[in-house]
């Protein structure tokens, strides 16, 4: 069978803000795997073969499309190539956002070593610190500047997003300073809830923990059911 | 009006294990809200207030906490310490496991630095890696040990979680060396999702990168509502 040649349908921003936040949240996963089938050389998928490396049903699957058109086609399934380059467009891989990062520690720095925002086509501007020592390196080659510049630089730079990787003491205030420049949104791993409900600016909390005693909660359950065989 | 005494009746193993994951997620959640009504000084709470604060609704909390037995008590509420600490029972913080960290590169030593461990009463073994620079040294007071060690000191030492933030290649049989050696979970940083179906080990795959594509999703979503009103 010929494979159909499709084209993305795009959708109004304001129907994208209908979409339930747990089906956009499933939008990265399906692009993850749909990119591994890519890999592997896969040109065609179907609802149920997704719903079964994903551990979702494929009526999920189905529907969570359907927001967005459904990209499939009846009798053939999905073009793998069209529905991972539809699921980045959608999520803005596009757009070339992008980045600063705030804090240059551990942290800061795992995240400027990682692909995590060249694979997703934002550009990493520059890091942000108070630690006179590493202000002027690069890290990675990217520049850390005096966070007191951050403000404007963000106003100059027109900058998309702000990483928050600092002290949760430091954290509300610099959260301020990236509204206050015109930042779109703020990915947040300082371990406080930030709410700037005076500002139009998106926050992204990033609470690791939470993942990790999601783990502990099973792995109590395993002790528990090995106490009870005995 | 007195508080009521309370007495959390423990769940059975087998009970735990039909509450849906999406609820278990929703634990950690409430017990860090909690956390900050007990910093508040605050005694006592309600479904109603937990839900503004939360953004979730107050049916969802009233359901969410009755897989576990319900913990209100009638025309009283919650009890924010006694709900507070029956969560941290039910996500076994109370169970001092133990973590090893596998990659002492930079996110192996933010998540060693982090109180992350310690503030879910989880004690801090070791980190492992292959880097010969690193091997006998000491991170924050965590000693570094060849990664060639790694099954070994799991199996002497019972560690509970191993922690993996080596680089995507290595992940899939340091993940092997882990459930070999009798590690209960993975918490698994690699960007390579991994599944072990023949060992009965509990995997947590932690993707930040699809909470950084959801913060996307939120501001592509802002720049077209943008364009659309030009």
């Amino acid at each position: 069978m010929k494979q159909p040649t499709q084209e993305a349908a795009p959708i109004s921003a304001s129907k994208r803000e209908t979409v339930p936040p747990a089906v956009i949240r499933r939008l990265p996963r399906y692009h993850r795997y749909l990119g591994e089938m890519l890999r592997r050389g896969k040109l065609r998928t179907s609802s149920s073969e997704l719903s079964q490396c994903m551990g979702v049903t494929s009526s999920q699957i189905r529907q969570d499309l359907n927001y967005f058109g459904g990209f499939g086609q009846q009798g053939y399934g999905y073009n793998v190539k069209f529905l991972h380059d539809s699921i980045a467009d959608l999520l803005g891989m596009e757009e070339g956002f992008s980045v600063v990062v705030i804090g240059a520690g551990n942290l800061g720095r795992a995240l400027v070593h990682s692909h995590m925002f060249e694979h997703r086509g934002i550009t990493r501007l520059a890091m942000f610190d108070v630690d006179p020592r590493l202000i002027g390196t690069e890290i990675n080659g990217i520049p850390v500047y005096d966070a007191r510049t951050l403000g404007t630089f963000c106003r100059e730079n027109g900058v998309d997003i702000g990483v928050l990787t600092t002290p949760k003491d430091e954290a509300p205030l610099v959260a301020e300073t990236l509204a206050k420049a015109g930042v779109s949104g703020i990915w947040n791993f300082s371990n406080m809830e930030i709410t700037l409900p005076e500002y139009d600016i998106a926050i992204e909390n990033m609470h690791m923990g939470d993942s990790l005693m999601a783990l502990c909660y099973g792995l109590k359950t395993k002790k528990l059911l090995q106490k009870e065989k005995k």
